[in-house]
């Protein structure tokens, strides 16, 4: 699968002076063309509401670039060089008129067409029509569409079915990030170019696994959208389950997007349902209160501006995740994501089981299993904690666990480790979907999300107060705890 | 296991003007003092032959220090402190009258004592005699010997007899120097403290294993004594044959001494007696020719100084050797160890076997197994090789075999790594003898090496020829290339 090469390209990206699009985007793009990614001949057709000449609009998309680039990686000619790419055309998403304009940019052009829907999803629908309405759109279209499909199972059925009718599954690349990472990638190759774990990955050798996405924001503003959603949409749906599907699906008998996708959804459909009995158990639903986040005293969720004081959108949220098949049946998946916590963490820690004996000195038998852990955030990299005998006369056999440490940026010559959407982007470019979310995984994930905040809403205990700069609620400690395990902290 | 204190001995020295105590001992003790791992009280008599008093003696062991410690760890005022420590005697090995000077020395105390025969093996027996005769020894006293234990079973077992005639067997300390390395003694914390490696260490799991013991120099102006040896004897018996043992062995149920040997026994009882039809497949017999060793042209055995032009002697041997138990059945152990190899290296390498199915690029198959790479010279240190993907967008799903390193010396900051005598002679003081070797240990390597040495006495095939500074013959890549597999080169 290594392949240098992309098809040029024509990219009408709808919503092209959004936050995302100046934020991602741009620089993603402005990236791959710098890097000789963007194939000769590409083009990018921004397409926005405003009434802007293109001067106006290529020097909004150079300030993007300097606040959003890395100033290592900005060069201003490089900027200047790409945004010779970018044409600006004023467009009312609504008006099926309006879209004549794009065949006249296309003007029987023969580079693959990319659709980029940076917009509401709400919108997703009407601009998928308008394209079809003037025959814009062939099926090599390729349409990319951002998250959060839907509130719900039947939300996302809507949004999911309006696409539907207009494309095929063969054409939707829906995105999720977290799948762009590096090391998200890494864990593919990973656990199947690896026998020693890949012969490892499962209820014989594994007794937990642990998935940490600790954010040390707040709402940052967004109080009136997020609480609408809260965490549990918001993180746990897409980018949480996401995880554990890539850590948790059987091997794929190929790397091909479909072979990867079926294994991530028959994980999906073995988790176990959460009934309502099950609530004290496996789920803690957590809202911060006023604390001292990293250095600075900041108000509780409930006193944001805007707040609405009687909310209980959760902003913390810990679970425990079974998965009754015969790879996972009896080791449980803790995850938990929440805002305002220590630090900004993303991390997956693979507990293997100790040996079945155990020789060396009792106090120390609390060392004895092996850890595997995969940083998504910050510094990408594993670390494989292996025990070894300390060193120094005087220690006779006493262990130590020493970490075998592999830091992306440290370790590989290649340097920079491009970001999530640089790497979903050239995928889209290759037509390769094996990073994007098919349908039936966004369903499956709805399907299974729908029942926790449904038993919130019948059972009504309100979230659980923690501190902001904490871990979050006692519960969420006590829930591990009783199985005799702790999350993990860095020695 | 944790035990900084052993109590204070009285060690009896004999041979501590020769070279191994000028090399070895006497800077090994100096490294415990230094560290203030010699118990308060603790005693050395230098015993020899030659008429010197106390300050000449004193004298030359302070240069010795000078010569051998590591000039950062040398601190004239530490040696001379160290010195008061030792006192001298002049004494004829073979006169039993000379040794009631022992009992004089002794006076009484109750220090543990412990007898160093630094000394041929031809000796053992004469002193432990007359140690008897003045009744300075007990049941407690513990005796370091030092290798070769005889040249081949029956000559060892002459030896052993002797030893084992006054000595009960948990008394006598067989120093093998590589059992006391540290990444020697790790592998033992390596294979029993981590079940991920722990439960794949079988032929299940891995496909074969090398080991690789090289050296730069030749002969070293000891032609005549070399040459009676032979790498066989010199190396295969004890030292390889005890790195194979220490990766081989089925998990002891405990750490005690016994426990361990116990397990080393039966590996070396299941070695595949090597029969004269196996010869040809199974074992390269080389002797080095002229050639240029690190830079500097030198010449061949035959032509070292002191040679025998007619010498089949060799001086490098490498085995494919198959152990016959449930571990390991089919699993081949290819040794080697060879005199002006190109450089001074000794390493183990476990080769995992690859996982059952591959999908990545086929290109790049061959790279698709895990090894652990166990290095003891130079640098000693681990590293374990991982598949992982090649950073970059450009290189989409190609695989990169990246290390996990874990060398000692820059991993810990416990810093300096013991030399082998030192942790040797601290195990001797505590009195445990699970860094030593038992004579049935002994006698069943040197049962296995004898009909070897028979096979080439009796069947003819000369050496085959080498330059210096290559790594062997062609027919040890040939032997190990008949198998499809190579010896390991670093990349």
């Amino acid at each position: 699968m290594a392949d240098s090469t992309a098809t040029p390209c024509d990219i009408m990206l709808f919503g092209a002076l959004g936050n995302l699009a100046r934020r991602k985007l741009i620089p993603a793009f402005y990236q791959l063309d710098r890097a000789g990614l963007l194939a000769e001949g590409s083009r990018i057709l921004a397409l926005a509401r405003r009434n802007l000449d293109i001067a106006a609009v290529h020097r909004q998309l150079l300030g993007a670039l300097e606040e959003f680039v890395n100033p290592e990686e900005f060069d201003r000619s490089a900027a200047e060089g790409f945004l010779q790419r970018v044409d600006y055309q004023i467009l009312d998403f609504n008006n099926t008129e309006d879209f004549q304009v794009l065949n006249t940019w296309r003007d029987g052009a023969r580079n693959e067409l990319i659709v980029y829907m940076a917009c509401p999803p709400a919108m997703y629908g009407v601009i998928g029509r308008n394209l079809h309405a003037v025959s814009c759109c062939t099926e090599r279209t390729r349409v990319v569409v951002e998250k959060p499909i839907g509130h719900d199972l039947e939300s996302s059925r809507v949004i999911n079915d309006e696409l539907g009718a207009i494309y095929k599954e063969s054409q939707l690349f829906r995105i999720d990030h977290y799948l762009g990472k590096e090391t998200v990638q890494n864990l593919i190759a990973l656990r199947f170019a690896n026998n020693l774990f890949a012969s490892q990955w499962d209820q014989n050798h594994i007794s937990h696994v642990e998935i940490t996405v600790a954010e040390s924001v707040g709402i940052e503003g967004r109080w009136g959208y997020f609480d609408k959603a809260g965490q549990v949409r918001d993180m746990i749906q897409n980018h949480m389950l996401q995880l554990l599907c890539l850590i948790a699906m059987d091997p794929p008998s190929d790397l091909s997007a479909d072979s990867i996708r079926d294994e991530k959804v028959k994980v999906l459909k073995a988790l176990r349902k959460v009934t309502p009995d099950m609530m004290a158990n496996y789920v803690v639903r957590g809202q911060y209160t006023a604390g001292t986040s990293t250095g600075v005293l900041v108000p509780g969720y409930l006193e944001e501006e805007g707040a609405n004081k009687r909310s209980e959108t959760e902003t913390f949220v810990a679970l425990k995740v079974e998965i009754d098949n015969w790879r996972w049946s009896g080791v449980p998946f803790y995850i938990r994501t929440g805002k305002r916590l220590p630090e900004k963490l993303s991390q997956i820690i693979i507990h293997f089981k100790p040996a079945p004996h155990y020789i060396f000195d009792p106090d120390q038998r609390h060392l004895a299993n092996n850890k595997l852990i995969i940083r998504l955030e910050p510094d990408e990299g594993m670390s494989l904690r292996i025990l070894t005998k300390d060193q120094g006369l005087h220690k006779g056999m006493r262990l130590r666990q020493g970490p075998l440490e592999l830091t992306f940026s440290e370790t590989f010559d290649a340097g920079r480790i491009p970001d999530a959407y640089e790497r979903l982007l050239w995928e889209v470019m290759k037509g390769n979907q094996y990073l994007f979310v098919r349908r039936d995984e966004v369903e499956h994930a709805w399907r299974w999300v729908d029942r926790i905040i449904q038993n919130w809403n019948e059972g009504g205990e309100p979230p659980k107060r923690y501190a902001a700069g904490t871990w979050g609620p006692v519960a969420s400690i006590a829930m591990i705890t009783r199985d005799g395990r702790s999350w993990y902290e860095d020695a």
